[in-house]
């Protein structure tokens, strides 16, 4: 089963960005722990404060689908974290062999 | 000195995917063997076969302007890969703590 890289893109509303670091490292922890995910990484992007990018690599598609079923996906990215974001896209990638 | 991540994000012109996948592995190996490279990792968006990313990881931003004056980046990349492209966008982040 090939490995799933998901880039989510967000671009934090002003003001909130010290609140979506806080909360996203929480995120990484608990993503960390679940037995699909390979990595989770929180970047921001260097020339735009409010422009953070999750990189995030599952075993499988079934890992990443496992993912968004987690109560720590529900409780914190959409329960927490999407009411501070101005947008957020998500995408799928395979890896390249 | 802390780590860059940089995210390519290109648009493959239609009937070129194949020759930019070829040319991409030419460029991950090369660019894996500079002394600042950390990572280079080439993906295809799953819902889009023209949609490609490159994941590369710098030790620096300095490894990544280094990578920049390489004969690999500017034979491959600039000579060979973006002439069969429709887009291409290239980002810098700094890896959250």
């Amino acid at each position: 089963m090939a490995e799933l890289q998901v880039i989510a893109r967000y671009t934090v509303t002003e003001g909130k960005e010290a609140d979506v670091l806080a909360l996203l490292g929480e995120l990484a922890s608990a993503s960390r722990s679940e037995p699909g995910n390979r990595a989770f990484e929180v970047c921001r992007r260097v020339d735009e404060p409010r422009g953070v990018v999750l990189l995030e690599r599952y075993a499988s598609r079934a890992a990443f689908a496992a993912h968004r079923e987690t109560p720590h996906f529900k409780d914190l990215v959409l329960g927490r974290i999407v009411p501070l974001l101005d947008s957020r896209v998500v995408e799928q990638y395979d890896v390249a062999e």
